[in-house]
């Protein structure tokens, strides 16, 4: 499968790309504005996978050429550079094209870090608003701690909700979720469950800030 | 130490007045507001715990009562009737009391339940509104699954998410948490990251109604 990560040089992105690199076998895009930046940190996967006897196949485009033909495309971009991305690579989407989700919007205040609303109702719903309308829509993938999630030394046991509506993308996104090591994908419904899910994120950073011992926290439910 | 359940007879009361009076050696006192119920279900958890070789004395009283003299008073009422029940007791109340709230208020929706976040911000910031000013509060045992909790056959490893401002008194309420066999307590800052805590209990519905095989789900942070 041919899977593009666009803000593929940022923390989540990093994480997927390595997972994905060390445990699946896809073509990996990662994307970015800066298309050179996009490659050097391709080739940087590249070598950390290599040290650790992985190989995988992973290039470094710019957003909209990442995007350009590929069966999955992974919104790893900062909560307010969501849209905008999304329309930067429009064009280059099919109803074909399984559309993905991990981003929260947060802000923080003395207590922590918290949930960040859109008038929207979640993150996600940003994000449909702004996609082509045959373009399927999944949330995935956005209570993970990115530092462990990109730390390959990390063994983990940690689930991740899927949520969307159109079950095939579901299916698609949650075999793309069970195939890294430790990770077990978890149907969480429609698009319209988006905002508690997303609001769990500031929750695991501000209970690892709050408790000795605990750092890059994910969850499990059961 | 003396623990009233307010809303003691509904589901999530149950479950605390089993769990520590099988796990813990306290003084546990179900409100309700009609007394009567409230004493048919004291006894009724009593013969439960002795079904079981356990002996635990449970009382049942009209709310003020349970909470008069209590250390600690746990508002397991549903998030509708938490401000009236908290102005029913405040005059038992004072600095020496603990007041906790375990309330989530929920709607529901085509794509599953929802958190109703009240305009006061959290259901909690209701509850702080409406105590006297010198109570501390503490949130606890939000995101307990109320039939696993109540069912002393079902044994656990959930983790409950603690929150206030009074370092003392959310002590106390984790000490009383980690009693329970199966819970562990975890800090979860201060009283303004209620909301995200919070909205975790309708996504463990949503997740346990979308996953076959996944029922009564609680949550483990690692």
């Amino acid at each position: 499968m041919r899977i593009a990560l666009l803000g593929g040089t940022g923390d989540i992105g990093r994480g997927l790309a390595l997972r994905w690199g060390r445990d699946a076998n896809h073509d990996l895009l990662v994307g970015s504005r800066d298309p050179e930046k996009a490659r050097e940190q391709a080739e940087s996967y590249e070598a950390t996978l290599e040290d650790r006897g992985a190989s995988a196949d992973i290039d470094g485009f710019e957003n909209a050429m990442a995007a350009d033909r590929a069966d999955v495309v992974v919104l790893a971009v900062p909560a307010y550079h969501l849209v905008d991305t999304v329309e930067a690579v429009a064009d280059r989407l099919d109803s074909e094209t399984v559309l993905v989700t991990p981003a929260v919007g947060m802000k923080r205040d003395e207590d922590g870090f918290h949930y960040n609303r859109p008038g929207a109702g979640s993150v996600a719903a940003l994000a449909a608003e702004a996609k082509p309308d045959d373009v399927p829509l999944v949330g995935a993938f956005h209570n993970l701690p990115a530092g462990g999630l990109a730390d390959l030394d990390e063994e983990f046991d940690w689930d991740t909700l899927v949520f969307g509506d159109d079950p095939d993308a579901k299916a698609t996104v949650s075999d793309l979720a069970a195939e890294i090591e430790g990770l077990r994908p978890l149907d969480a419904g429609g698009l319209g469950n988006a905002a508690e899910i997303e609001s769990v994120t500031p929750l695991l950073i501000n209970v690892a800030s709050e408790n000795k011992g605990l750092h890059d926290l994910g969850v499990k439910f059961w």
